[in-house]
């Protein structure tokens, strides 16, 4: 029946008769004159109905609601001058109704309204539990619409610039390394069984490289039962690639690519290309993190050399323990940061940021006229002069900065800085907008100590292969993963595989596989090295964060068509929810869950 | 490292020096100098390695087994004239091997020949237990191009030419309707409670609709935990797709458009428009099962009213209790099928296949010469003159001709005939090679009455509408609803939906189900209803089927990279698998099923 999409009208139509069909997005009586926005996916245009003019539309056009559906028949005409509206695409037509229908209407009262109200004063409840009415919103519509020309981009490029083919791998299969957060599904056919649902496809995607697959990609759907956080998602989508034969250096160029690819194609956007590259070691050191937000300064400087000895017991201390000490320096820091915000207390609000990483505190010098330095008598009487001459000197530090300072183990310390360095960097607008830098971390740790479990654990995932030239020390051998981060977000992460059996058994033997376990649990991954596997390595993206960082949006739920809760609820189908008991019967499993009773008080 | 793919090489790159990877297919030692076939994901190349002209690449081109993984460098050359292979795209020319690096051996024996055994001889067991040598061989590798070609011609087909959009739907999400084939998957955070894997998803693509997403598609994986049989899989790919504002009329010819297309790209087939319809009825009536494979004949024609009150009981008490009778015409059946295979007996084959559809036997006549006919006593002695002359007319049928009898309740008459047609069409030659035959099915019936649980199913779904002059008598109305049918398989199947709260109210009520218990199941939907649903309707199609259909395989699991077998079982990695006590404690779950104790005999 319909004819055209509201939103493609233009002064070229002027005389045709069109047929619509779309919601009716507001209604405006205007002295009898009646005029409808038409909403549908493509956008708005006017509808007239006037009982001189068009009185055989004039009847149902008065009975119309907002959301209303309909059907409009009607004359595409030229706005008068005086109502051309230069803000909408259809802003020089308006259609005369010769005819309209109502094709449902709206029954109850609406939750929020759908074309007025601004998103962010409705709360986010309200948009989940009625989601098909917030996605009619602009914004939402939009956000899905660029979601999905970001996947179809991506498809087009891997597929006709880079020869990849996509692969569906499954989703009922088996658990994993990182198995502790893995979905389980039992099996009614297979009765005591359970299928897990994957956390990545990396076995299956190594094993399409071992039957010569050469390139692969997959939008693919991955699942991890997750401790309830911000910004997590129970089921999330990753773009998953692997290639064979290809050096390090070769799989970073394609990727470079392929992310310019799409910021030129999306944004319009030229990145400039080499991306930049920063060590996971140098990362760490300039920034505390792994996941350098890049698009600011304020980077981090070490002193544990110079103050190693000083008479401060915090700092002293906390070298001689096998730590660090690391200063934060703040330009204008001094007139921006009171000492209120960086001391204990209800308002220390830096302090918190920094206590909530592990840090004792946070302990600060601030430099004022002539480099006189303000800070607690424990610092100033216990740093010499040559002391504070070589902090003030390898930080750059000027009258007006503030210095804040981390001490004790590395890892508190970065944390700590990197904590306090994100907030100070949005606080102090240094963040410049509709900035998209990316940066490639690469030479990671092949492993971490998990000091509870007394073991080495792998960083990435214990197929990642090991720098060859580290190869003699596995333990402490670098990686050769990378991770792409844009704007301290990590976007993509990947590595080199191992494809040798020998390397990839002694990997399983650091993190403490015995040869049986291994056998048990990847006894078909190392079988399969066996059978002439080809070097081959590959990358993992966040799509639903990819989405979010190109929409503009803070929440990857916003870039989701219908999300999970932070507590990994359906707010809309209400689900997880209690099984029917029926149905677990058939399917020989039972909770052990016992809800708390209420006593009565 | 790599400079082309083997299978690109033609004689325009003669005197290139060129740098190749991939695995050795076969290698022969002809009086010294050694042949290599070096295979990648494009083809095959031939590669020399010659003592007196390559001496540089003779010592590893002698330790070459089948399947090491190489890298060679080596200049092009044209094959002298006698050993020029015109069946090989790159036939015209080898590779003399400057250079021959082993990336890897093969360890050990392989469990099958990947290059020149036949598949169709190694055990399917092996096949999938060491899927990644599987799938090396050219039939699978080309069968995983072919569906990754139809998935990117069906997506580029409809974003580029009818303005669909890809929208993802959860996985986790909630038990519905036919919530008993559902699987589970018990949430950890919310203990207690559980996800289900969608079946389909339905209830998103019409909640898509009421967010005016207009027309959307997903390549969705979808689950069903079915009882095992032959050529169904527990998890599934289904093209999804949902339309708003369309009639049938329209939908059916936007579908057309899509599946011509996609013949014409993948096969180079024009197939003709408009594809044929048959009704529902008419469909069981002619073929006895609505998925008719038309590209042969033989038709069942109907004559309970001829024989209702014909003297042999079989018959006439058929038609006395409701029941048909129908005869299935076999032209020439009486050269080619014998009496033996009719009646009961280790060599009735098709007495078997119509008992197992339920049957009681197959009932017959032979015409012979002169129109005598040939049958036992009791059909001869009680039939009249008048009966047979209309049984022959009615059939057409001539001298020579066999006609199989079914008598009995009609699914049952029906669904035997159905099977012994689907034998002899194949057994008599009578299937046209490299024919596809295309139909829709119109006109379902909105439910069918299960008589176990006194109740009205939805034949289809209970989200299907009804057609509209069929409403006043819902529980008999015919739905707006369609199956495509392709050489005998149903490949895609829709409808138009429900889009007015009080229609799908009424067809909850028709199923049985409470305002109530409508309310607990699809409160949300029928919520959703009310606040401006558009009429939509829409249509999946298995993409497993159709590959494989695609391809000419006979088994789905020649289309799916990772298939379970039809006990559900990954002969690759070995799920489902006993779960880790740890996890399942975690989970709050467990396990009620007791295996059976072996006793001592």
């Amino acid at each position: 029946m319909r004819t055209h999409y509201c939103g493609d009208l233009r002064s070229e139509h002027i005389g045709q008769t069109v047929n619509l069909c779309g919601w009716v997005d507001r209604r405006r009586d205007h002295g009898g004159v009646i005029f409808i926005d038409l909403r549908d996916r493509s956008g708005v245009v006017q509808i007239v109905s006037d009982p001189e003019r068009t009185a055989s539309s004039y009847d149902n056009a008065d009975r119309l609601r907002n959301e209303y559906v309909v059907n409009i028949v009607g004359r595409v005409s030229q706005r008068p001058p005086e109502s051309l509206n230069p803000k909408l695409p259809t802003g020089e037509v308006e259609i005369y109704a010769e005819r309209i229908e109502v094709l449902n209407a709206v029954q109850r009262q609406l939750p929020f309204q759908v074309s007025s109200s601004d998103m962010d004063t409705v709360k986010e409840e309200l948009r989940l539990k009625y989601r098909y009415l917030d996605l009619r919103r602009e914004r939402m519509a939009q956000n899905l619409q660029l979601r999905s020309r970001l996947i179809r981009t991506i498809r087009r490029y891997l597929e006709d610039e880079a020869a990849f083919m996509e692969v569906e791998t499954p989703i009922l299969t088996k658990s994993t390394p990182e198995g502790a957060r893995d979905y389980l599904v039992p099996s009614r056919v297979n009765p005591g069984e359970w299928f897990a649902l994957p956390q990545s496809p990396q076995i299956f995607k190594q094993l399409l490289m071992v039957a010569g697959c050469d390139r692969y990609y997959q939008i693919a759907r991955c699942f991890r039962d997750e401790d309830l956080r911000a910004d997590r998602q129970p089921e999330f989508t990753q773009l998953d690639m692997e290639m064979s034969f290809l050096t390090q250096e070769e799989v970073l160029d394609l990727n470079e690519n392929l992310v310019c690819h799409l910021f030129k194609t999306l944004k319009g956007l030229e990145l400039p290309r080499p991306f930049p590259r920063i060590t996971y070691a140098d990362s760490l050191a300039r920034y505390g993190t792994d996941r350098p937000d890049t698009r600011y300064g304020l980077e981090l400087v070490e002193v544990s050399d110079v103050l190693a000895d000083s008479g401060f017991k915090v700092f002293s201390r906390a070298v001689a323990e096998g730590g660090v000490i690391k200063i934060l320096p703040v330009p204008e820091g001094n007139d921006k940061i009171s000492n209120v915000r960086i001391k204990p207390g209800a308002r220390g609000d830096l302090h918190q940021e920094a206590t909530g990483a592990g840090a004792g505190g946070l302990a600060y010098i601030r430099v004022r006229e002539n480099f006189e330095l303000d800070t607690i008598g424990a610092i100033k009487d216990n740093l010499t002069a040559d002391q504070i001459q070589e902090v003030v000197q390898r930080t750059g530090a000027q009258p007006g900065w503030l210095l804040l300072f981390g001490a004790g183990p590395a890892a508190v310390v970065n944390k700590a800085l990197d904590r306090v360095r994100q907030v100070l960097g949005r606080e102090l607008g240094l963040i410049p907008p509709d900035v998209f830098n990316l940066v490639w971390v690469t030479d990671f740790p092949m492993f971490e100590w998990n000091g509870d479990e007394k073991r080495w654990e792998a960083l990435h995932h214990p197929f990642t292969a090991p720098l060859p030239e580290d190869r003699h020390d596995l333990p402490n051998a670098r990686a050769q993963a990378y991770d792409l981060v844009l704007n301290g977000y990590e976007v993509g992460g990947g590595s080199l595989r191992n494809y040798q059996r020998e390397i990839q058994a002694e990997v399983f033997g650091t993190i403490g596989l015995s040869p049986e376990e291994a056998e048990e649990k990847f006894g078909f991954l190392l079988e399969a090295l066996d059978y002439g596997a080809p070097p081959h390595g590959g990358i993992a993206y966040g799509i639903d964060r990819l989405a979010m960082l190109l929409a503009g949006e803070e929440s990857i739920r916003d870039t989701i068509a219908f999300p999970k809760t932070q507590q990994a609820r359906c707010l809309l189908t209400n689900a997880p929810a209690q099984a029917d008991a029926k149905q677990l019967k058939e399917l020989q499993v039972a909770s052990t869950f016992k809800p708390k009773v209420k006593t009565e008080e």
